[in-house]
């Protein structure tokens, strides 16, 4: 059978490691796994969450609210929009397709860092598209101006702000001067999934959607529910953009894209608001442990505004064999050596779980 | 800003109204509702899918397990098939956009009954593909293959069996000897979201997919948790066919589609059969309620497959003002004036939800 030509080249995505994963093929007990490796909340979920979805299981044979009016009217409050900039996805994932597929066209280029969120590239290529990247692994808009100006017609730019998986950011004042010199016809996506940490670390880099879009209504901010809100489990983020923008996602967007559980799951996390600040709170403060062993042992590191640390490896140590040893104890982090960089990303545990990886460790990184 | 051009004949998908905006609208009474809409199960959710939801809501912070090793067992148990011949969606409709992707090129041609789910459409019209229809509105399959053998190069065929939003269905036999008669470059899709329902009330109806697949290696079959396994809030459907399409379809799917606690339900909930067991036995036999007074009354309709019945009116009756008289009572049924069609589709729901329809139609249709 022929099948679209677009598909040939892709490669189907791979995740993390499940926890059932390791535990079935190291036979490791279940209570001894330390995942750090899907920037997961390592509180769990907020008990008003847990609540909230017990009370509604019951429910589940209808199908969900397709207006999403209760979800809406909370990020509306909380973002200081209205309903026509908003669309909710199957995670900020979803939105990101919509989003290529909304410009496709059989010429369409794309313009991402180096090294950034594997989707773009996943979902850019299934349309077609050939992706442009920058030099550096890491945001450097100098150069994604440099890309910009020798390509002109360029359809999307992808800035991950902070960028996973590398953790760093940009200061709100550097990325609107870029946004000043791109044209009306290329939409920029700013991708704000880790935005709530870079925010509580350093004011300077929260980058506040109203503004953004009034500002540059090329724009189109992402969102998610996956990481301070714990909910990666049940798939919700959004888009937030201009009406012109909305429109034409709203015609990507399949009918009951979000689960009825999910919905009630996320307004009732907007309502547990100091369960994200214990969060964050924690987040940083753990992070502490991470940099001052990194420093300790001369490890490079970038300096992180997310929920996850990266440690970039010398050429003695080979990150794909610290990754297998660390798995074979019960540790599950990410090894980079796919996005060819020798490192790991740890996602910033509880207190716990943080020394028992530093503790594993520091046996085998010496 | 410049989309694209494939998306803008495109229409929003509107869903049945949420039983929250009649309330909100008219002002009823949530317990006075009775909503025929959707073709949900009339009997709720099996109480061990209940239970797994509640048990499991601690775990949402987790993404889901993508390998989707216990549904995918599950199914492949109960339809003596191997996991590389099937795929899970966020409902039967995403393996839909998969299957129209997968085959998407340039000069697409989609070949559907007249009157079927209008996602086919949808989607199809995404990918920017030419529609073909038959010109009745039921499918006959005489007419299925004048417009393929004027067309040699369609790339899908769907076949609705039993057909939503009508209720008819066709013998296994007139498909097979049909599909004997399509080259293997045609994907030729059998959507059986209703398929358990057609099984129950006639053998002679019923598509086994491992059967249809290893005979037609160029068909994908489909189906659905939403309809008797009560899960329609939940988003699970899936797909079956040969590998060689397998994989394209796994091209097209974003890792994590289906939300941790989908996965859940629908494992739970095809460990209770004899929940689905009671809602098939319940529907056929309420379904005799609605046949009765639709002769009773000279009142057209089409012999149903499924969990819903189809009334079309004489000239006399609008079913368009019917549907409006009903909502204000409190009842949401299925007008199909957008589908050119002069009927409702009523969900056969409990015997209670019956009889109040039966009730409060009667009093308007004379």
């Amino acid at each position: 059978m022929k099948f679209n030509p677009n598909l040939e080249a892709i490669k189907t995505y791979e995740g993390g490691k499940p926890i059932e994963l390791v535990i079935r093929e190291y036979g490791i007990k279940a209570q001894d796994i330390v995942k750090l490796a899907s920037n997961e909340n390592p509180f769990g979920v907020s008990p008003k969450v847990e609540k909230a979805l017990q009370e509604n299981a019951k429910n589940v044979f209808m199908y969900p609210d397709d207006s999403m009016l209760t979800l809406k009217s909370a990020l509306c409050k909380k973002f200081h929009i209205q309903k026509e900039n908003l669309i909710i996805g199957a995670g900020s994932d979803q939105v990101i397709f919509f989003a290529i597929q909304a410009k496709a066209h059989a010429n369409m280029k794309i313009l991402t860092a180096k090294t950034t969120f594997a989707m773009y590239d996943i979902y850019g290529k299934q349309a077609g598209a050939t992706m442009l990247k920058t030099p550096s692994d890491q945001h450097v808009l100098s150069e994604f101006l440099e890309v910009y100006e020798a390509n002109r017609d360029i359809d999307i730019i992808f800035l991950c702000l902070p960028n996973n998986p590398l953790g760093e950011c940009l200061p709100r004042e550097e990325v609107y001067a870029f946004l000043e010199k791109i044209e009306s016809n290329t939409l920029v996506v700013i991708d704000g999934a880790y935005q709530d940490f870079a925010s509580a670390k350093d004011e300077a880099m929260q980058i506040k959607p109203a503004e953004l879009i009034e500002q540059f209504p090329n724009t189109l901010y992402l969102g998610t529910f996956s990481k301070s809100y714990a909910l990666g489990g049940l798939r919700v983020g959004y888009g937030i953009a201009q009406k012109d923008i909305m429109i034409t996602l709203y015609k990507m967007r399949p009918p009951f894209n979000v689960t009825a559980l999910s919905l009630v799951a996320a307004v009732a996390a907007l309502e547990d608001e100091s369960f994200v600040e214990k969060t964050i709170q924690n987040n940083f403060q753990e992070m502490q442990k991470y940099e001052c062993f990194a420093k300790e042992n001369q490890i490079d590191f970038i300096d992180s505004y997310t929920n996850f640390i990266t440690l970039l490896f010398d050429d003695l140590h080979s990150s794909k064999d610290i990754a297998q040893i660390l798995l074979k104890k019960g540790i599950i982090i990410r090894d980079l050596t796919s996005y060819g960089i020798n490192g790991i990303r740890v996602t910033i545990g509880t207190p716990t779980q943080n020394d028992r990886f530093l503790e594993e460790f520091a046996k085998i990184y010496n």
